[in-house]
């Protein structure tokens, strides 16, 4: 195991009704709140209008900013950092899912810094703090709740970076499985694939023997193959109890923890795709992340046997029983709606060579080899 | 699930050469420290001498206190608390295991109190705060340096109870395995049994289902079975991290968060046995815990069978299974050279039903049924 710092501080408030703590967390805070969300959430549950009532029992005076898309953009940022500036804001309640929760973080250290935004993600400066933000999350998977990773798409150059500063860690993470159970099927599913994505990118890149984490990562994978019934079963609030915790645990940091400096190699080539293409995170995931596990394997098959006979009880020599683990896994994502090529995505086989270059030039991961992620584009083409 | 608040906000620092960090992360909190510490741990690898220069280094004074002991006494507590305020400390590195930690964090909240401490153990009063405190440990088990826990004894009372206090999270928890290699055989495996019994508590005892904490729980115990070998290879690091990242996942809240309002039995009538003879912990534990775990599974065998199957790999019906589960538990146990039964700790027989009024009694956990106690402490007698 590597040496390694961990260092968590948000506070989970979890379960039926936990939406009703909205008011009172934001109120330990500040006295006025930004209300960031998508459109779509205020017509599910009369969510949106609880979140009103709460803040206003507490005392806390609120403004409104809907709008906020899928893979958020960089211009709903600077809108966000205007409104908080012209209004006062000194908090931010993030009601969404990980779209809502990434961009509430951007827009926190937006308003400490009147220069171009995209410097933080390029890195080449680092703002100096950040709002206070309140997470309410709607939909699981990201695990954005309990971090600080917060991914930004700059519309106008085809880039999809993220930042992870400290102060960006929300408040409180207010977790209520009942706001869950409108989320439709496709995006349930993305959520579920993007939760096990999170914790098997260093699970097969890291080189050190991380036994524990290793656990940790194959009960996250196989805690949501035992509640992939939610897709039959949307309502059933113990399922989505189970996958939300599950995505939580996910990529709050312990599964990285010792692992060393392995990269998110799959994200980073699922975000050139989310970037250009109306494509949701997971659902590229269900693609990408197979493919480049594939081209891992026969590299070096002996993680991946181990991780096919834990989690698929399959045996066998190593390169065989490595290919049989990621096949079954593929099988998963397909039984759960998932694309399973890039074509179904509607991704111009001749940006293949585009998507590849912007990946291996990318802030976000380590020197990646363009041929290579060609090739495995073209493999799940 | 149920519904749960999760909130730990410690810093853990986790590495080899991790202790050099202790001089600037107790200098983030104050300017004179109290250097809590046993007696036997200025002997080893200089572990002391190490401490007292980072801290130095980084401007922080300090004035030591030695001479914790094993399940430490309340006298200690009140010595650490006129020690504190004579010197006017404001900051405690405890460096040691779990009882020095423990009996920092009952000195932190002391010295803003000038009444009956143990007023706090028995709920009768709640401090208005405490010191910051840095933990370095240097035997993992109890898993206190990231977590609130705080257990004392009042010798005069022939009581062990325990306070949860917020603040009782130490500020940083630096787990430097290289600290650890000194152990003894017998107390790594003491650490050993109470990591495992730490997961175990509420996994049987919990009603609810809770898919992610068990795979947590299951995962903790396969980690420790898998880096036993430690007891016959002492110095190698990498057992010594591997088990030590694993206690702290077994006692810092994730395991318990969910699982309703389970108690930690086989810890409440433990602790009525070492607040009495002179046994370490982990000792008894690995006596009472088998015992408690025969008693319950008894009556309820559908758990323990999952846990025999999932752990061990044990198959059939629900009572022979789950009983073998335990059978081979108290196994892996007894090959760590623990004690099988209470006459190996010169416990005296016609004590029992001393010990299990005391358990009965204690504020530490539901109400058990006495006649059940009596007869679990026999059985494993």
């Amino acid at each position: 195991m590597n040496s390694f710092e961990y260092y968590n501080p948000t506070r989970v408030i979890f379960g039926a009704g936990a939406i009703g703590n909205v008011g009172p967390q934001t109120a330990l805070w500040g006295k006025k709140a930004l209300v960031l969300t998508t459109r779509s959430v205020t017509k599910r549950l009369g969510i949106f209008d609880r979140v009103k009532a709460s803040l206003e029992k507490a005392g806390v005076e609120s403004v409104d900013m809907f709008g906020v898309d899928p893979n958020p953009r960089l211009t709903t940022v600077y809108e966000g950092r205007a409104l908080c500036l012209k209004q006062g804001v000194d908090v931010i309640v993030a009601l969404g899912g990980g779209s809502v929760i990434d961009c509430a973080k951007a827009i926190a250290y937006a308003v400490f810094d009147d220069g171009d935004l995209w410097d933080f993600f390029t890195g080449k400066r680092v703002p100096p703090g950040g709002l206070p933000i309140i997470a309410v999350s709607t939909i699981s998977g990201t695990g954005s709740e309990m971090n600080t990773n917060c991914v930004i798409t700059h519309e106008h150059l085809d880039q999809k970076y993220s930042t992870h500063f400290v102060f960006s860690y929300p408040k409180t993470a207010i977790i209520d499985p009942e706001l869950h159970v409108t989320v439709p099927p496709y995006l349930t599913a993305c959520g579920m694939t993007d939760t096990i994505s999170h914790v098997l990118e260093k699970y097969f890149d890291g080189t050190q023997q991380t036994p524990m984490q290793d656990r940790l990562a194959e009960g996250v994978t196989m805690t949501v193959f035992e509640n992939e019934n939610v897709l039959c079963d949307p309502h059933n609030m113990a399922l989505r109890a189970n996958l939300s915790w599950a995505s939580v645990l996910a990529l709050n940091g312990l599964n990285d923890a010792g692992r060393g400096s392995g990269y998110y190699d799959a994200h980073t080539i699922e975000m050139e795709i989310s970037a250009r293409y109306d494509v949701a995170h997971g659902a590229g995931l269900a693609v990408v992340h197979p493919a480049w596990m594939t081209y891992l394997c026969r590299k070096n098959p002996e993680k991946f046997a181990h991780f096919a006979n834990r989690v698929f009880g399959i045996t066998g020599g190593a390169m065989e029983s490595g290919l049989a683990g990621i096949a079954a896994l593929k099988e998963k994502f397909a039984g759960w709606g998932m694309p399973a090529r890039l074509r179904d995505m509607n991704v111009p086989k001749e940006d293949l060579s585009v998507i590849a270059h912007a990946a291996v030039t990318s802030p976000e991961g380590e020197p990646l080899n363009e041929e290579d992620v060609y090739n495995v584009l073209l493999s799940c083409y």
